[in-house]
């Protein structure tokens, strides 16, 4: 068997979990909430059910979830998504990513992609041919050099990869850096693909700068979006995607023969729930209270960081403790002190080693007190 | 912007069930059930999310599932699948069939389809670069001339697709088919994908010739699997796919990319469905009686037949009828009539047209009494 993709393995996430439950150890490494899902938005997929929303969606999905994701862009970000040509609703995020990789990535093509990055943006760019082009985020901050981002642009450069907030460094991208690049794009050809599952966990009232807010990238742009993330359902498997008619009409030919649709039921609930705005908007102060106790019960630890703007991700630099590799390290916290974590050189193609580890912070108060006390013990 | 799918417009399900919307017809076209899903199947999901599981679950899928796949399979097909490395549930066949040709497929790989065949195999193949090698299926019953698939095979032919019971045309393999089949692959590299959706949907208590039963097939295919066409929830978008280990491997390394894993209380709920065979084993009584029912009540009608032997599709033919294109005539039916179908020439990579139309018969004896007075019109 002749493997496409020589250098992939199990993901981390997978690797991490499995670890943590062998071992019986906290697990805050795979990001996902380990508390209950709102029963009002369960309940909607019950009545769904018994409605009858059971065959097949729509192929870019229910016209209602649609009409309902475009006016609540269109009002965050002051664009002008239309439902019909311009949202398609998706098995999740990833499959949304890999989707916009398929459909446009060939042989040869270029895509800027910056490090450390969300793990399935590179396996995804090989598959298809693609080259990354990576540039490494500059510590300490996990800034982007611009002019660093310019000199990696060729003829080549199909695609640029965005991620605010920022998973795994919990950084985001200012209005300055939105402006940047939008200038450094303008008169290319170049897409870019902006990953925003995060756009509701941002703290400090600070704003999201989404893509769609600046008209010289959303017109070259796919935003990607994640219910799981918003509404505390990361198995549901509920996403969506935006971009120009152009673009889209591109991403559906692909998506129509990936998964064809979404699932129904869980479309129309997410509809219906969408119409509070008040289950996405309270979002920034429900995570901003988790990363505050987290981040106050660990202040006395060895454990040294920045708070996390955005994500529910928080690093920690361990350099004062040890200077294992983070692999090592986050296997022995696993092992021996029973806490998982996610060591963050596997979101860098080229293994840059930081002593950082991240650590999942959509945990209930009482798992991020038992946490904590570990930290604070290493 | 290049289209990577240049021959690729909107699918004809999405075109068919439209045009059967706008006009008010039956929709006999796009392929589901317009009847319920069992209430407690759906009574599992409902339970499922309030035992919480609402978070990602494991990337091959839950545990649970695929040991009850994995004996299901077994126990039907005498083979001998192991649940942790040889079964990997997915959201939807479509999925699992597009997943599978993404893992294998190279620029310049040739890849053997039977036609008429379901349409999302070419784009498919064509996204990474293969080239389809049709081979059509012999009228007037479709059977297979495996003179010419040998003749077909090159040093390049990497993978074959067949699919039994065959959408569209309600024909099955033979055990004759699948050992002259087996003779044909022996000692070839060649990936068999078998697509055996509609495995339970087979009449005239034939038994389906699932690749599982094969020794000399198995060890070189893939057989996906839908719990849509199954259990009446083509809207869940849950499937599976079953492989020998080695090629499992490489699928999951694509899948983790592509979707991650599928949606997790779905999961649940299958799992405990499957632990009651007759949920699966009344299915093809149950559709024979509806195959029954409506041609009995068309048989008076100028349409021509041979019965379905599988799936929930029948092929009328509609020669003494009129010569129109089947695109033209199934568009007539829908606007004039009221009743839509789907146009055979559209799963013929090169639009062979046979003047057969394709009828969904997966509906209430209501909705069938209703469309065969209409057809007896016509
Ligand atoms: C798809 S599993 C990984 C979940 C996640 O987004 C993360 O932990 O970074
Ligand atoms: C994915 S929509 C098509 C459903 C189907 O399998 C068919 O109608 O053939």
């Amino acid at each position: 068997i002749n493997t496409k993709l020589p250098n992939v393995a199990t993901t981390i996430f997978t690797v991490m979990s499995n670890m943590a439950n062998e071992y019986k150890a906290i697990n805050l490494s795979q990001g996902f909430p380990n508390f209950e899902t709102d029963s009002k938005l369960m309940n909607l997929v019950t009545s769904a059910m018994q409605k009858g929303y059971n065959q097949y969606a729509p192929m870019p999905g229910l016209a209602s979830l649609r009409e309902i994701i475009a006016e609540k862009t269109n009002a965050l970000y002051n664009s002008n998504y239309h439902p019909d040509t311009e949202v398609t609703v998706t098995s999740g995020a990833t499959q949304a990513i890999f989707t916009i990789i398929s459909a446009f990535i060939n042989k040869g093509d270029e895509v800027i992609v910056f490090k450390p990055a969300y793990d399935s943006y590179e396996p995804s760019i090989e598959l298809f041919g693609g080259n990354v082009i990576p540039v490494q985020l500059s510590t300490p901050n996990f800034t982007v050099d611009w002019e660093e981002v310019a000199n990696k642009i060729t003829s080549k450069t199909k695609m640029m990869i965005i991620n605010t907030p920022h998973n795994p460094t919990g950084t985001i991208l200012s209005k300055e850096d939105m402006l940047k690049l939008e200038n450094l794009l303008k008169g290319t050809d170049i897409i870019l693909l902006s990953d925003e599952v995060y756009e509701h966990i941002i703290f400090d009232s600070q704003p999201h700068q989404s893509v769609a807010r600046f008209p010289g990238l959303s017109e070259r742009a796919f935003i990607t979006a994640s219910f799981g993330k918003t509404f505390h359902t990361t198995g549901w498997k509920m996403g969506y995607c935006i971009a120009p008619k152009e673009l889209m009409e591109e991403f559906r030919k692909v998506h129509q023969f990936n998964v064809f649709c979404s699932n129904h039921p869980m479309q129309y609930a997410l509809a219906e729930y969408l119409k509070t705005p008040d289950n996405y908007l309270s979002l920034p102060n429900f995570y901003q209270k988790k990363r505050d106790l987290f981040l106050s019960l660990i202040k006395d630890s060895k454990f040294s960081y920045t708070p996390a703007s955005g994500t529910y991700f928080q690093l920690l630099d361990y350099t004062s403790i040890t200077n294992e590799s983070d692999v090592a390290f986050a296997e022995r916290l696993t092992k021996e002190y029973k806490i998982a974590s996610i060591p963050v050189s596997v979101f860098n193609l080229n293994s840059q080693d930081d002593k950082v580890l991240r650590f999942c912070f959509a945990k209930t108060d009482e798992t991020l007190k038992k946490a904590a006390e570990i930290l604070c013990e290493i």
